[in-house]
């Protein structure tokens, strides 16, 4: 069979990422998307390394073999496709596409951290700590806590401090936000003690998914000092079901902002570049929010490099955050916190106001990136929806 | 033939941890060690989950698989033993036992964060920070990073503020530390969303091992603010190659320090109990601290049922270390940054003073437990040299 797909489709011959699909009574195997088509990639190049449940195998083999089968793909896809290999999106489930090793996330966007700056350290002369602009501030999150798309979030509970309290009380988080991202996948890691420069990165970057860091604020905020985020982050993080090939956003490379002071030579780089993706915030079916990656400080061959200079060891699977993405306008910004001023000033979303989000809510990141030629490339989305917190049965009788 | 082992070995037959090893052309495999000598496990029980290259496998079939192997094997090791399943300790190589899942690092001495408290933030009326006693501070590390005892580490390089600069250096630590650990694995998980009770913690640990989270505190203090330690701590950190199991440590439970105030309910116990394990810090074959265990504030069931209590999935594998040991006697304290006041009162080791460590320096920890019976049982220890950092070429030239 032929699969048509029209020039300016998201999900067009110029994206071609890949996921992991199922359908009922089978494994899961790796896919590509052509518009609104999943293709099994086993079945389609006759290749057994997409005959998995994850594309860490295929993404081990390295850069030169991903670019030889994105050009495989490209032949194959615009001839004869066996109807076996084919299926229709709505026909099969999106799994997780990929096994994460380590998580990182950073905190990349001036405009997010300025933001959260002046809301958590109100008293502080500069919303931004003195290393900001030194390095890409990061820390590690947890890494079997990433769900794929679709997956509902129970909200979490834990302790926080009540206002104008000293001694903190355990419950249901009531400051349960979202952070809208991009994730970066690596592909091929790096031994422990050795450097990936910045102008290495590339080698190692295998692609790019939406990526929904949940975090409930009042845990967050009790338990930060002196540490960083713990509970209030590892309950759960949605990534999109695909991952855009970096060779698909050569396109939408732009120069990141400007870098002022200079980093220091590890991270400084000829050309820095960002991308130009732009992500946006559904809330109930409502567009809320329109984050700006290219607005984005740090680069992510910047973060990459940053990661391991120190030696630190990367692997096949290793996945690092942007951070909350957010713009310069309030139109712009990726999480409530920002958006509401702490849940001072409410949004209105359906109707209804919202300072944090409710048990029911679904959250949806969208996101595409704008290439230089004026196509787009889809990203899918990354879905989740709002549980109730379970109750805990804690027997506190104490014989 | 008989394995012959006296009653007082720390490695007698009431201790019987579990390693991987490996003998030159040989895979690795799992072994447990009795006196001075490894045994091959799947060639002493003809298991085949034992003939792998790490504890994963066994540690997922659960508790009761734990106990009915821990009785065969002390039945087996007993009798006749085939000397194929036999060797000198002297003539494997041990290998890391276990794949690491999520590592995470607590932070669950009082001694040792109030000493830290004082050092980072002298200002404050109090050296704990507000939530230090409500809940066991704890944020996630890499895992990639973890190393077998015996695995060299490399200096680190990275950022650092030089004292009364405003502007970073780069290059590499010139304070860096040990930090004498405990760390808990994991042997099976639980799924995302429930939560491990701290009264159902016994179901999910595996096992201990002596662990050193090689720390970087230059580059650490220049990053941590605002979400904690990353590259300061990422670089390395060292287990013991032994899982000495809980059952082997029944005998050496003791009661936690007194809890005030009392914790929440979620974390609360009737007999919270920690362990009397004695750790032993020596550099260059000096024993320059001898940590007690026993001093810790908080115990590892309550450290689990923390972690999971927001709903955060645990793994077969998982990792979770106390964060440094540190008695309340100066003798006792489980770092150098402890030891000589943040560099500035250096110790004296083999006749060389020492603030931090200096390049050729080898750390060994070592640790026992103390039974209630007097016996002891071995961990065998954690061993790591430091070797000069490697030179960053980084090309400044920017065109």
């Amino acid at each position: 069979m032929r699969l048509s797909v029209s020039a300016d489709d998201r999900f067009g011959l110029h994206n071609l990422p890949y996921g992991v699909y199922r359908v009922a009574g089978s494994s899961p195997r790796v896919a590509t998307r052509v518009g609104e088509h999943v293709v099994d990639l086993a079945l389609l190049l006759g290749d057994e390394v997409f005959a998995q449940p994850s594309l860490n195998a295929f993404m081990a083999q390295g850069p030169s073999r991903w670019a030889s089968v994105r050009e495989a793909l490209a032949d194959a896809l615009a001839g004869d496709v066996d109807p076996a290999a084919v299926h229709r999106l709505a026909d099969v489930r999106l799994e997780m596409p990929f096994e994460v090793a380590d998580y990182v996330d950073f905190y990349a966007s001036e405009h997010h951290a300025s933001n959260l700056g002046r809301l958590f350290r109100p008293e502080a002369p500069d919303p931004l700590t003195p290393n900001w602009k030194h390095l890409p501030i990061g820390y590690h999150g947890r890494s079997a806590s990433i769900v794929v798309s679709g997956t509902d979030v129970v909200r979490p509970c834990g302790q926080r401090l009540p206002p104008g309290e000293s001694a903190p009380v355990f419950g249901p988080s009531v400051r349960l936000d979202l952070e809208a991202e991009l994730g970066f996948v690596v592909g091929t890691g790096s031994s422990i003690g050795e450097v990936i420069a910045v102008d290495e990165a590339e080698e190692h970057l295998f692609g790019v998914v939406l990526f929904n860091d949940w975090s409930a604020r009042d845990i967050q905020a009790w338990e930060y000092v002196p540490l960083g985020p713990f509970l209030g982050k590892s309950f759960a993080s949605t990534a999109s079901p695909w991952v855009v090939p970096m060779a698909a956003l050569e396109g939408a490379r732009v120069p990141v902002p400007a870098q002022e002071p200079g980093p220091l030579p590890y991270l400084e780089m000829e050309r820095p570049w960002g991308l130009d993706i732009a992500l946006e915030v559904v809330i109930n079916g409502e567009v809320v929010s329109c984050p700006p990656y290219a607005a984005t400080y740090w680069s992510p061959a910047q973060m990459l490099a940053h990661l391991t200079v120190n030696g630190a060891p990367t692997r096949t699977g290793d996945l690092f955050a942007s951070g909350t993405v957010s713009g310069p306008d309030a139109a712009q910004q990726g999480s409530l916190i920002e958006l509401t001023r702490g849940g001072t000033e409410p949004i209105v979303v359906g109707g209804e106001k919202r300072g944090f989000l409710e048990d029911g809510d679904e959250v949806v990141l969208r996101g595409e990136a704008r290439l230089a030629d004026g196509r787009r490339v889809g990203f899918g989305e990354a879905r989740g929806r709002i549980l109730p917190a379970r109750e805990l049965v804690v027997d506190t009788e104490v014989e």
